[in-house]
C-alpha cells in the first residue's frame, strides 16, 4: 500500500475554490462590452475601469493606481526604481523568501528585523533604521507569508512613526488582508502612514493566480517613474484578465467569493492548530487569524534542514525554512501552509510532521 | 468643419481584425476544460500543450520552448541573462526602437549597422562584428519594424556565417512573418543558423497584443537560465490567454485568421505604396511584401523632425524616427505603420504627408 504524499511547500490557493462558471461568464461579458480595448495594446498603467474600481475602493486618486501581472513583478519595479548604489532594504525575519530575491536582484543589502508575535520586535526595527538607513522597509503586516503573524495595531503605528522619523519608504504587501479568519480587524498600514507609502496588493488569493492580477497604490509620481519601466518591460500588461476581474467586481461576485474562501479555509486553519496543539506540544507556532500560512519552531536541538531531509520517509514535502531568513539563518523554522490541505490532509501531515521531528531529535 | 486626425505612430493591429467572438468560445472551453490548471500558480514556462503546440510547429523539442507574456519581456530577460560587463550589441539601423532602449537597460553598447533594401550592408556588418565583437546580434528579418525591409536568402546564409565565425549568438525577432502578401517566401534564419539562435515570436499580430503571448525558441540549457531569472521576476505567465490561445490552435483557427489578416492588410500596403508613388515621388521608400510597416526616407534637405514639428497642421501624428537608430541620427526617416489605417484614411494620410514635407522643404 502506498501513502499519498503531501506537500507542505507552496502557499497555493485551493483549486476547489476557482469560480471557473463566473470567470467564463465575466470573460464573456467583458469581451462583448470592452473587447477592442481588451485585446489591443493598452497603456501601461491598466484597464482604465479595474483602476477606477480600486481607487475607489481604496479611497484615493485614480492616478495613484496601476495594475498589472501579478504584484511581485510590480514589487520588482518598485525595487528597481527605488534602488541607488549602496542602498539597503529592512525586511521582516522571516519574511516571503521570494520579496528577499527581488531585493538582492535589483541590488539591495537586505537586513531581517525580528519578527514577534504581534509584528517585528521595535527595538530592533529601531537599531536597524539607525545601523542600516535603508531606503525600503518591506512589510507584510497581515497574515504574513511565511509565519502568519499579524501586526498589532500599537506596533503599527509606531512603525510607521519610526520609519518617518528615518526617511525609509514603506511599502506593504497585503494580498491576503481580506482573509481573517476570525479576531479583530487592525487598520491598515496604508490608514495610518503618510501618502508616500507604497501598497502592493492582488487579485491572486482571491480570484485566482493564474490570472495574474495585482495592483500598486501609490504617489502618482512615483507610479508615473514605474510605469515608464513597466513600459520599457513588457509594453502592456495581460488585458483579458482585468477586464475579467473588473467584470467579477461589477457583478458585485467578490464579497460572496471572499466569504467562500473564508468557510473553506477558517476549518483548515483550525484542524492544523488542533493538530499541532494535539501532536506537536514541544513545538513553538504561531495562532493566526487568516491568510495562508503558519510559522512552526521546530523543538529546541530540532533543525529544519533535518527534518526536510527525513521528510520524504513519511511521504511529506516540505520548503526550506531558511529562505525566507534574509541572513540564512531559519535554521529551527517550518513554513507549513494550510489553505489547499483538506482538514483529514492536515492532520495526518501534521502527525507525519511530529514523527520526523522525534527522529530528527534522537 | 474638423478633420479626423491620422496617427501613423504606433504598430498596432486593425482592432476590427480581432476574433472577438472565436475567443470568447475558445475562453469558455479552455476553462471548462483546463480551468484548474489555468487559474493556479504554474511553472514559469508556460502552459504545456501551448508550448507542445509551439514545439511540433517549430520542429523542435519541447524543452526549447518558453511562453511568456510578450515577447518583448522574454527579450528584457534574454539581454539581461547573456549580458557581461562591457558586452555590445549589434543591430539594424533602424531598428524598433524599444528593443535599442531594452539593451540599453540591460547595460550593452548598442551599433546599428546599415539596412539596405535586402538586409543588412553585409560590408558594414563584418566590420562591426570585427570592430565591436558583439555579444549579440538582434535581427528582425521578416518585414522588419520600422522599416519593412526583408532579408534575402542569400544575405540570410551570409549573416549566420559570420556571426558564428565571430562567435556571436543571434536573436531573431520574428513576429510578422507570417503576415506576407505577396512575393516569395525566404527561409527563417532559425532554418539555417547552428542551433544556439534565439528565436522570439508571438500571438500578439496574428490573434491579439493584448493577450500578451509571446514565446521563444532557445538550446533548453538557455531556457533554464531564462526560466530562473522569469520566476523570480514574474513567477507565473498570464495563463488563461495561454489556455485560450492553445485552443485557438487545437481548433485550426490560426490559418483561416492568418488569411483574414493578409484580405484585410494587403489592400492597405498597395494603398499606400500608391499613394506615394503618386504624391511622394521625391522620397525614397521601402516596397514590403507583408509585415505591419513601411519606412520612408524623406527627399534631400527635409528633416523629420521638422516634418514631425508640421505634422499637427494637417491633423497628421507621426513618431520620432530618430528613436529607431541606436546612434540617433535617422534625421530623415519616418515609420509609416498601415494596418490599422483604412484604404482612404492612408490615401488622405500620405497626401497631407506630402503636403507637409513640400512645407518643410521650403
Amino acid at each position: 500500500m502506498t501513502i499519498e504524499t503531501i506537500a507542505f511547500t507552496r502557499g497555493v490557493p485551493a483549486e476547489e475554490s476557482f469560480p471557473i462558471e463566473e470567470i467564463i461568464d465575466c470573460a464573456e461579458a467583458a469581451l462583448r462590452r470592452h473587447g477592442k480595448t481588451l485585446l489591443q495594446y493598452h497603456p501601461v498603467r491598466g484597464f482604465e475601469p479595474l483602476r477606477d474600481w480600486i481607487a475607489r475602493s481604496e479611497g484615493v486618486a485614480l492616478d495613484r493606481i496601476m495594475v498589472g501581472n501579478g504584484s511581485i513583478q510590480l514589487f520588482d519595479l518598485v525595487a528597481r526604481v527605488l534602488y541607488e548604489p549602496g542602498a539597503t532594504a529592512l525586511v521582516e525575519r522571516p519574511t516571503y523568501d521570494r520579496s528577499i530575491t527581488t531585493l538582492r536582484n535589483a541590488g539591495y543589502e537586505v537586513h531581517g528585523v525580528e519578527l514577534e508575535p504581534d509584528g517585528v520586535a521595535l527595538d530592533a526595527f529601531e537599531r536597524a533604521l539607525e545601523a542600516h538607513r535603508p531606503k525600503l522597509i518591506y512589510l507584510i503586516p497581515d497574515f504574513q507569508n511565511p509565519s502568519g503573524v499579524t501586526m498589532s495595531a500599537e506596533k503599527r503605528r509606531r512603525v510607521v512613526d519610526l520609519a518617518a522619523r528615518h526617511g525609509a519608504r514603506i511599502v506593504i504587501d497585503v494580498p491576503y488582508r481580506p482573509l481573517r479568519y476570525w479576531g479583530e480587524e487592525v487598520p491598515c498600514l496604508s490608514e495610518l502612514a503618510a501618502d508616500d507609502l507604497i501598497k502592493l496588493s492582488s487579485f491572486s488569493k482571491l480570484i485566482s493566480p493564474g490570472m495574474r492580477v495585482g495592483w500598486m497604490s501609490a504617489p502618482s509620481e512615483f507610479i508615473d517613474r514605474i510605469a515608464c519601466v513597466a513600459e520599457d518591460t513588457y509594453i502592456t500588461p495581460g488585458m483579458l484578465p482585468q477586464g475579467i476581474v473588473h467584470e467579477f467586481l461589477e457583478r458585485g461576485l467578490l464579497p460572496e467569493a471572499i466569504e467562500r474562501l473564508k468557510a473553506l479555509y477558517a476549518p483548515r486553519l483550525k484542524a492544523i492548530l488542533d493538530a499541532l496543539e494535539e501532536h506537536m506540544s514541544d513545538g513553538v507556532w504561531i495562532h493566526p487569524e487568516g491568510g495562508f500560512f503558519l510559522g512552526l519552531t521546530l523543538p529546541d536541538g530540532v533543525r529544519s534542514a533535518d527534518v526536510r531531509r527525513l521528510a520524504p520517509e513519511e511521504a511529506l514535502v516540505l520548503s526550506n525554512g531558511e529562505g525566507f531568513y534574509a541572513d540564512g539563518d531559519g535554521s529551527r523554522f517550518v513554513r507549513l501552509p494550510y489553505c489547499a490541505l483538506t482538514e483529514a490532509q492536515l492532520e495526518d501531515a501534521v502527525k507525519r510532521l511530529a514523527r520526523i521531528v522525534r527522529r530528527a531529535a534522537a
